[in-house]
């Protein structure tokens, strides 16, 4: 029989952050396809929209007025996931049907008052300040004592369930840790007390090492194509030193996170020359005022598309029942996302 | 302060399955959509298309022909994810970088000749037949000495990356068992291990004697929004006996099932008016040659639209980095499905 080649044959890969495989195929990429296509995201051409209700002084739904701001806005979400009042509740023990009320925050997150741009279009000093917001907004939120744990995330793109392409993220704050969160912790935990260094400094001294799946990298942060990545070009941005989460992070750390969204951002708009759907987050410590030396600082990029700005992949069927499938490997995404440039292609 | 409510208040329940917690926000439903729309599904009115990989007699894209089959017709995906040849390869320790080769064999199974069909307007008949060949398929592919796992599965509707719309469902075979049926497995061994019954008798018996989320119940069967359910219109089959798996059916079994698919599918295209899409499957024992006791037959829709045809619910941005969220709760749910009726819309 033939030898193992992870270019030519399937294979599973293992994820340490959530403990469960990935089934990859690379001979796979060649299937022809018939089925659904996506619009594309045209670009956003006026930089007020007199019908965003994320524009300066314009009006929400529920009747109240944004302020004319400049630079980054946050407010409460109106139609939040989650309710900030405190309801009493009587546990009972039921191991079949365990349900609890949940407390929390959704706020949103203006990048800019321009509506036209996303994040590749906007400067590194406008992206530092939107990482200075989030900085705030974790500790603020953070120390309530009734939230434990802090979801800073973006959608971007129809295709991602995002309904306005204004360029704007979201902040959801709860009493409890999300599963997926308190998953990556328990991994993280069990790497930590064994080796006694965070499961990914190990990881990215590896990657460096190896120097095949390293997109971008800066004085504090790397972005890669994980080992493990799971969506076609999904990448991860992880800090240098392990930081725990961003009230860590100097001034200068802010800075260099944001140059690397820049181009990590721009690489992506580059790929297909379309604005690069995805939904993107930062996991770190939660609030839970624990010391939380396992954590280390990182952002997951999952964008959809595969084959071009029209044809995502479908994680449904086999992977919603089974385990997560991918068709090209997470090498030949770092290749692509390797060769394109960060000069975005709207300025050439 | 108020007192809980689970109508009003958000809240989580937990998935025993899984072991994870999803998000329920009641408030949230009134929120307006501002976001993208999909193309309802609009049925096809040939029952034979010249174009159509899957109809009988027409050529495929690697040039194999299809036979002139009537009712089921199984064959090899000719652009499957896995591949049934062995490789050779000497396996590596790195807690970081864990890869392995997979083997396995990827079936399509027409559900019927006539490319106008879907399984609720199939008659139940058909449908036992289709029950019947699913059996077989486990039986002949488990029965490989390197397949321990079959999953059955059906992606249906262009919304959930189906490329054709002839009835038609997968069987995907290998040699592990998926992450998500392992950790399932898991979940239902710790909790046969301590009680002595499987997990989903004690549950469905619980389902029963509450009666508020209950769809559609027969001798065999009963079909319900588990009271975890992620998906607006989530639901599951499940066997009243702990069947481990489709070999441990008896033909009336087989005609069971087939009668609880046709209503429980029929209600949903009723529900829009459309044949509505879902990604659907079953879960049962591996074929590991082991006795799991703990396995209980049961079959997962996950269907994704939430407010009309053209409204779905986006897994994205929270649910992806933190916690799967629902807007409605299961008990709505339960309610438009339980009015909605057993005679298919295009039939009144
Ligand atoms: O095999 P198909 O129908 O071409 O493909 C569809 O189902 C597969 C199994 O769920 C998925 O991996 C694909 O992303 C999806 O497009
Ligand atoms: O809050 P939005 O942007 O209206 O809604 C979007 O993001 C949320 C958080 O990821 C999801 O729960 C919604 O399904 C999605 O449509």
């Amino acid at each position: 029989s033939n030898s193992f080649n992870s270019k030519d044959h399937p294979h599973r890969r293992y994820n340490p952050l959530l403990d469960e495989w990935v089934l990859v195929s690379p001979q796979r990429a060649k299937r022809p396809w018939q089925g659904q296509q996506e619009e594309p995201l045209t670009s956003v051409q006026n930089q007020y929209d007199p019908e965003c209700y994320l524009c300066p002084g314009n009006l929400r739904i529920n009747g109240v007025q944004n302020p004319r701001y400049e630079g980054v806005y946050v407010f409460d979400n109106d139609f939040g996931s989650l309710l900030s009042e405190g309801v009493s509740f009587d546990k009972t023990e039921d191991e079949l049907f365990q349900m609890k009320p949940e407390r929390g925050i959704n706020r949103v997150i203006c990048f800019s008052h321009d509506h036209s741009l996303t994040l590749p279009e906007m400067s590194v000093e406008a992206i530092t300040n939107v990482v200075s917001v989030w900085k705030e907004e974790y500790q603020n939120l953070g120390e309530l004592d009734y939230i434990n744990h802090v979801q800073i995330f973006e959608n971007k793109g129809a295709i991602m369930g995002c309904s306005n392409p204004h360029p704007h993220g979201q902040i959801w704050a709860q009493s409890s840790i999300p599963s997926q969160v308190a998953r990556t912790q328990q991994n993280l935990k069990n790497y930590y007390d064994k080796h006694g260094t965070t499961l990914l400094s190990d990881y990215l001294q590896r990657e460096i090492e190896i120097n095949e799946r390293i997109i971008l990298e800066n004085k504090g942060f790397v972005a890669l194509v994980p080992f493990w990545a799971t969506w076609p070009f999904e990448t991860m941005i992880i800090s240098k030193k392990p930081l725990n989460n961003l009230l860590a992070f100097s001034h200068e750390d802010q800075a260099l996170l944001a140059q690397i969204l820049k181009d990590l951002t721009t690489k992506y708009d580059n790929i297909f020359s379309v604005s690069f759907p995805y939904s993107a987050g930062i996991h770190q410590a939660p609030t839970d005022s624990e010391s939380h030396e396992e954590w280390h600082f990182h952002m997951h990029f999952y964008p959809p598309l595969l084959r071009s700005a029209s044809v995502k992949k479908f994680m449904v069927g086999y992977e919603m029942l089974a385990e997560a499938q991918r068709d090209i490997t997470p090498e030949q995404s770092a290749e692509i996302l390797k060769k394109s440039s960060i000069i975005h292609y709207k300025n050439r």
